[in-house]
């Protein structure tokens, strides 16, 4: 397969720089195609502007959502951006690699998302119709392709229970798997998470290799989570309410999991 | 009071530059300090790295945690991040104001938390022991003033409801209300949130500046959001799981409101 792995950790020597070794040799000795985009080597920009269109006009209003739209549609976007939207379209699966800095990722990475995901490709795509929302949470350009996280955090595991003082992990990570990577259509695996990483012996980074090897060789069959699809009945269109007989009287993130 | 109001829009025609230019108006007019961090304006760095330490030497391994301690402990910090500390200390309130950009806040204001959060000043605060686990949810820094999010989606309120498509707003600001303002000691204060924005007529425009500004004639007096404070009897130390008596059989964000 082609594996996309977006990574963002600004330290060389780190524990993620370890694990993303790691993951690119496990991946390459299973012979898989392995593309790497490590954010902070390449100095990726964070921040969505007008430079992020070759068409923005100095003294013109610059609103993101047009803008984006037109640059991707005429091919007048910044070359980085178009880059990243050239290996997600021959990625397979994509693996997303970061610390949790305030329960969410890095801030590089956060831009990655909104400056790659243009209008037309990763929102705004598809008929919107009173049957019919826009190809979005299970539909759209990136539905085939399979995305994982692959978080450490400081903090322990039981404050990321369900609960722990930090809210339940799978909360917590909910706007990505289900808000950033379900809407565009990619299937969500479970993510691998560890904690507690600020002390680490060669005895547990090897346990810890151990287990992330497991579930890089089982990228192809690892069952997704099964967030439920917008456009086939479980939603009322055009409130995007879940049906009234699907979770009858419960509400919040989980409801959104079949 | 004096009031801070860290704001994130690219464009300086835009709803939320209106919305902000009212804000400030409304604070002054009723006597307040208003001080205002305009990110995009100030071109503010969003990417956390080691030139954010005036002590990092070059080829030494970057640690953000240890690195953020001593450059705080030791006025070693880059002056953008000191310069908005002193922002933040002096402020009694503090408004964060931006478009929720693929479910959370923009990349350039998280980079703000990232860099100006620093170590000694919003995590690493107050003692550890088997009966307190730092000064932190409920405790730290800024303890005493208060907080509040100043919101605007393109989605309808309906996709962000109890049983909405994306998942109830409240869990999904719960990382920023509680992960990021509780935590250092923020009191945090309903968010006001603007629906659907994409089209906005005068009327509607003047209707949604009279109720903001109810809640800015307001700052000092709303009830905050109930989050429980993690020192004081509802965890158990140190795996910060909520007590067995407290709230039973329950899980989830919404446990840690009392």
């Amino acid at each position: 397969m082609n594996i996309l792995l977006i990574y963002a950790h600004p330290e060389p020597t780190s524990l993620n720089a370890a694990l993303r070794d790691f993951t690119v040799g496990r991946l390459q000795a299973a012979g898989h195609t392995v593309v790497v985009s490590d954010l902070y080597a390449m100095e990726w920009k964070a921040r969505l502007d007008a430079a992020d269109t070759l068409a923005h006009e100095p003294g013109q209003p610059f609103k993101p959502t047009t803008a984006s739209k037109h640059a991707f549609e005429n091919g007048l976007q910044s070359a980085d951006i178009a880059a990243e939207q050239a290996k997600l379209l021959a990625a397979d699966v994509v693996l997303f690699q970061f610390p949790l800095w305030w329960f969410s990722m890095p801030a590089i990475m956060k831009g990655w998302f909104e400056r790659v995901y243009a209008y037309g490709l990763a929102y705004g795509v598809g008929e919107h119709s009173d049957r019919h929302w826009g190809d979005r949470y299970g539909e759209g350009s990136f539905a085939g392709k399979r995305a994982m996280l692959i978080v450490t955090t400081g903090g322990w595991e039981s404050h990321y229970g369900p609960r722990g003082i930090n809210g339940p992990i799978e909360d917590i990570l909910f706007p990505i798997h289900h808000g950033m990577l379900h809407y565009p259509g990619f299937d969500v695996l479970p993510p691998f998470v560890q904690y507690r990483v600020e002390r680490m012996g060669e005895e547990r980074f090897a346990a810890i290799c151990e287990q992330l090897g497991q579930r890089l060789d089982t990228l192809a069959d690892t069952p997704p989570i099964p967030f439920r699809k917008q456009n086939f009945g479980d939603y009322l269109i055009p409130s995007l309410e879940l049906h009234p007989d699907l979770a009858p009287g419960a509400a919040g993130f989980a409801v959104h999991v079949a």
